[in-house]
């Protein structure tokens, strides 16, 4: 599990590649909630989510035979987009095994970069098998990595950094990739510090399997806040969660559109609903701001078709 | 007209009360029109636009007994915020007169600063006179006043300073305050340098009182940036971009729609359509970006209603 030297070495390999992104306050938000609170500007990250953290750092520390051989992953969303930039950074071939319903734009985005996309009508992990298996490719998980969970924990090491008075750590969760990095890099240097985590209330396979001691599965996991509906939460992130963070609460549905939008028209960042699941929290009065407290505003891959102008 | 002296203490007069708004750079921009672009991010000002420059530096130029008696401005939108904002920055009290039909988001932030809200369903203008006259008002102007527009060139003096390799600048264009301001701050210092204004086809009153020589009015104007649909040139702004400013161009209705959702998207900054009328500029070939160009965001104040999630 990742130590906190592996965690820096992982931010020093991230540096020069990955945006080392602002925190910003709002007066506004301050005043609503009667709170200090900091938002880790996290969407400007490259392809718009943490995402890259992770992803680039498994791809920096592959053999270069596997390098050369190339990657693959499977994924409807943000995961493809930042595998597909991360390999590119990397000089790393990557394919994408996406589902034939994919939204268009994020299957263009995946090109783009230049990921080879499979789309699949069908059983999306037969096939990410079998194309693994016949071209030799390493399959990267999308958060259940040592390597990945490491990376996204470079977000806690410059949190501390910027502002060393912190004294919570919000952090939405979907699989748990993000808040076991982060919380892994917040505790080993300064365990006084809360972390808590915030899934959707349909989609809340992480809170599920703190309550069963053991990984779980969601029949469906479906939420506005897409980016966090996993139906599954990690082998590897579950102990980690277990060990290293305060809590982990539920938020509805109708708090992350109001959250969202709350947070768009106050500070004029465009984030997605996942981003703004520890807003939702405050507003249901889930958590209890105490000293300064750190939102992570995880990312910022909002359909804008869905905005009507 | 504003010297750039006079620019110059406008600034230093509005240092520590606004915000020193930041230029970003987006690749993806970059890369979609071969250019070499800067935002002036001036979306994140106060009160979500670049108003408060001119309404604090106009208030904060009247005579003690002018502040004591209080000042009164007629507005829907930005301008009566920004007005009560700078109001109570100023320790001034403010009456803003607004039609019934105003976003009550709206008419609840003017009330929030502090201002007196006169909701009138009927004739805006005698009602705002009447009042004016009646309580002893200083009436203000929301663009065509020499200390307004000469507290909106602080945003030139600001570009100039972030980017000294400044080419061109692209400004939004309603009635013509921010664009005349920021053009007399940036052609007195860098005359090189292109200004271009950019406004709705369906909301032209500049270019069709260039065209004219003299001060226009339209019948009707409406735009998707409704920031930007001003039925009047000022008498003031209008020499001043005869003078300063090398060329306004028109963009399309739905440009303007594809500029704020692409913006959004790619940068992850939550604009108002008004300000994505540099971009809708280049998406429609209406400028060619030449040097380091800079697109004022002009502000963010977003219906977020209008975000189906």
């Amino acid at each position: 599990m990742p130590t906190i030297e592996e965690i820096r070495g992982a931010a020093r390999g991230l540096e020069e590649r990955v945006h080392r992104t602002p925190v910003v306050t709002s007066s506004a938000l301050n005043e609503l909630f009667g709170a200090d609170l900091v938002l880790k500007a996290e969407l400007f990250q490259k392809t718009g989510s943490f995402k890259v953290r992770g992803l680039l750092t498994k791809l920096l520390r592959l053999s270069p035979a596997q390098q050369q051989r190339g990657v693959i992953t499977v994924s409807a969303g943000n995961a493809a987009c930042a595998l597909a930039w991360a390999a590119r950074s990397a000089g790393v071939p990557a394919t994408v095994v996406m589902p034939a319903t994919a939204v268009p734009v994020k299957v263009a985005a995946a090109r783009a970069d230049g990921a080879a996309v499979e789309l699949v009508d069908g059983d999306l992990i037969a096939a990410y098998e079998r194309i693994r298996d016949e071209r030799g490719l390493t399959g990267v998980h999308p958060f259940d990595d040592e390597d990945v969970i490491t990376g996204h924990g470079s977000l806690g090491l410059e949190l501390l950094a910027d502002r060393p008075d912190l004294g919570t750590v919000m952090v939405p969760v979907g699989g748990g990739g993000l808040i076991s990095g982060v919380a892994a890099a917040v505790k080993q240097l300064r365990p006084e510090i809360r972390v808590i985590g915030i899934e959707p209330e349909q989609a809340d396979v992480v809170s599920r399997s703190l309550a069963a001691g053991e990984p779980q599965k969601l029949p469906t996991a479906r939420s506005v806040a897409d980016g966090l509906a996993a139906p599954v939460c990690g082998t590897l992130t579950l102990p980690l969660i277990q060990q290293y963070v305060d809590e982990v609460v539920r938020v509805s549905e109708a708090a992350l559109v109001d959250a969202t939008r709350l947070v768009m028209s106050r500070t004029k960042l465009a984030l997605e609903p996942a981003a703004a699941a520890p807003v939702a929290a405050l507003l249901e009065g889930r958590v209890q701001p105490a000293g300064v407290t750190a939102l992570v505003v995880s990312g910022g891959n909002l359909d804008v078709t869905k905005l009507t102008l």
